[in-house]
């Protein structure tokens, strides 16, 4: 044994050689508790995995076996970097529920959704380029655009999403200071992790607002199809083809263990996208492109899409029940017509991240809300949203809760065992005063968990 | 219609937004000749797909209906980024063949081993930094390296692999600048393109002047149980664990429509690769994951292995038997005793990829040499390499031929025709004189016709 004491070159020889880019990747510090959350005892209101019980597993598995027999050849063997055109074909015909018309050769097919955000990045974004992203946003998203160096810019929220004066005054600030964002990224439809809804106004709203400044949209759209009342709201991308890249998944509305998602781009770009994709991984699993396209073809899928709509549905009830019956006052939270998330702000005083190990010891786990805003600390420069002091979101105060994965039962637990923890510190909080919330840090990395 | 002229500017409005990587992203000039390769007609000897009809379909089908009724909630589930922990336990098994005792924690399975070195070279690489390659090297490591804006030195080869005495040369050269290569990727068993194999003695040199130049090592080896005679070589990760990342695939021994892929890192460095894979993909497909960890534990994959040798043997034999045949004098080749490829040299005056039209309307297809070069004219600053006027490989004369795909019969009736066309063009030469080859270009970004 050496007698010196280690120090952190010690532990990792390879510290100098990390790009730049690398010394933003850090593990989340929640991700350890997060461990501790996976166990069956703890209800865990922090994955975003979907409630895959849902499936009919008997006739995917015949499927599956007369897909290998009949198909096995092309469908185990190197593909196109773009996608099968069978399935891009496909992906047209789901597209068109929310309206858009688009041709297959402007598809491109990628490992989940998340690959193409990652692409999308990689084509637009030098380090330092401005990217627009609500606030909150999703944390995959600001990992990828941390891991590109890219300075994200959050634009707040209202129970509507995404407020176009807000959005107006950004890009204006960001004008009179000389730059242009490379993008807007946003979830119009069951915001990850907000849990709210861009109405139609406002699509056209901030449609017109990104062509007037020229920031090209970046419109993320993995829950639409899950409207607990069965509307679908019309794409971004529907109306205005040559200023959206559309990305869509059908890890929500399928499965996710597949990793099959695609983005819808105009055509130069799409071109700039494959090449991208190419050298990432030569091309998308063939194997899971089939298993998809087999599905969609012979399977009601829009019907599976109803079962899964009706199982979020019962479970967004019971969140919401819960919440009404066991949150003590103060706290207020959005209502989802859709998708996975509930967003709660708690009382003033509390800080989400601070009382999470409190409440995986109460056998209850939540993502705090930090994890959705980007890291301001590092940015080159002044920020531009410093000069928005409206913009002051109570971050320490937000966590987000899900409602895709346990039973309606568990979750009506899991919000009582919630409440006695929020009791708890507001107990300690009248006893020993309020504690000053720790300063954001953020986007932790995402992890299936967080997603 | 409006009257001006279109510019590049009017044919892709976001022309203005790409990132500065994006520039180097441009389609294969060959890549329209390739979709003519394609057609049944056409023998190519360019592709580097797998000769599947090996596999054992019936089987298999049986296997995957199994899994789905078996494990589909967790094979259809969103997973760890890292990869699940029985495939990465079996990825330990395999690499024990060659010599490789490593932990489970130190395997990050990924979409291929494409992107294993996509996420090596994101972790390490700012850009501008230097990168060391074999000369030729494999078409989509240049490709990711090019989209990192790394600077990529080739080093030379001979019949034996990379040569250690121009390698020593190289980091000398680069020393004396101040600068130290990130690391150095090479595929030390049945290179692609070119064929060869680096000897035990030689890697041990390589090892050794790695160390010395505190030089990182990114052992490729897609093709290392793919020796004709069974020889398996020791891996060099095997005798020098902290300094190696070893990148693995199952593409070429299962089937690689499935993207299944692994890196294994000294433990710090595994960390940092888990976390830049989450932001790109989340996690690899679980449902792939679980195909190959059920094929391997329910199947004699070994048997299988050789079943793919032998078969790719005879494919080698029909090539080698061919070539020496049919070509004219002055054509020299080398001599795989594994893998899929031949890297040929044609007569002096000759060019490979001037000639490629007339070999695809002679139909037979090849990769010409050049695309397994970096470009160098967008290097920053003088090109290390400069330094070497010994370095003045014909790449203009080389093309790679594989024999992976095509039978025995067709690779024969290949190798004829591309006798034809150069026959042809060594007769056009003595006609009109030689014509000057074209200047190098590369790399073009990798397909899998390509790779």
């Amino acid at each position: 044994m050496s007698p010196h004491r280690p120090t952190q070159r010690d532990l990792d020889p390879h510290l100098h050689r990390y790009a730049r880019r690398t010394a933003g990747m850090t593990a989340s510090e929640i991700r350890a508790l997060f461990a501790v959350a996976g166990r069956p005892e703890v209800v865990s209101l922090a994955g975003g995995m979907p409630y895959l019980p849902a499936l009919p597993l008997d006739s995917l598995a015949e499927e599956l076996a007369q897909l290998v027999l009949t198909d096995g050849m092309t469908a185990l063997q190197y593909g196109s970097a773009q996608g099968t055109p069978a399935l891009r074909e496909r992906i047209c015909e789901v597209m068109a529920l929310e309206g858009i018309r688009a041709h297959p050769d402007d598809v491109t097919v990628t490992v989940g959704s998340q690959m193409a955000l990652d692409m999308v990045t990689r084509i637009f974004c030098d380090p330092g380029d401005v990217v627009l992203a609500e606030a909150p946003s999703y944390v995959g998203a600001l990992s990828t655009f941390a891991s590109y160096q890219a300075q994200v810019v959050q634009v707040p929220m209202d129970d509507d999403g995404l407020v176009p004066e807000a959005l107006d005054a950004v890009l204006g600030a960001l004008r009179a200071q000389g730059r242009t964002p490379k993008f807007l990224y946003t979830i119009p439809n069951f915001h990850n992790p907000a849990g709210v809804t861009l109405p139609v106004a406002r699509r056209a709203e901030v449609l017109r607002l990104c062509a007037e400044h020229r920031v090209l949209i970046v419109e993320d759209n993995p829950y639409g199809l899950l409207g607990f009342d069965g509307q679908i709201y019309p794409a971004m991308r529907a109306s205005t083809p040559d200023n959206v890249v559309y990305l869509g998944s059908f890890s929500k509305t399928f499965a996710p263990g597949l990793r099959v998602g695609w983005a819808l781009a105009p055509h130069a770009v799409r071109e700039k996208l494959v090449l991208a994709a190419e050298s990432a991984t030569l091309c998308p699993p063939t194997f899971t492109q089939f298993v998809v396209s087999r599905y969609l073809a012979a399977y009601d899928w829009k019907g599976q899409i109803k079962n899964y709509r009706e199982a979020y549905r019962q479970r967004r009830d019971a969140m919401l029940a819960a919440l009404a019956q066991y949150l003590p006052p103060g706290c207020r939270w959005t209502h989802p017509a859709g998708g996975f998330y509930v967003w709660l702000t708690v009382p003033e005083g509390l800080d989400t991240k601070a009382m999470l190990p409190r409440a995986v010891s109460y056998r209850v786990a939540y993502v705090p809300g930090t994890a959705f805003y980007a890291e301001r600390t590092d940015s080159p420069g002044p920020s531009p949203t410093d000069a928005f002091p409206g913009d002051t979101f109570p971050a320490g105060r937000l966590m987000r809760l899900s409602f895709c994965y346990p039973t309606p039962e568990r979750i009506t637990e899991g919000v009582r065992r919630l409440a006695a923890v929020l009791e708890h510190e507001l107990e300690l909080q009248r006893t020993f005063g309020s504690v000053r919330p720790r300063p954001m840090v953020g986007p932790q990395s995402p992890s299936p968990d967080t997603a």
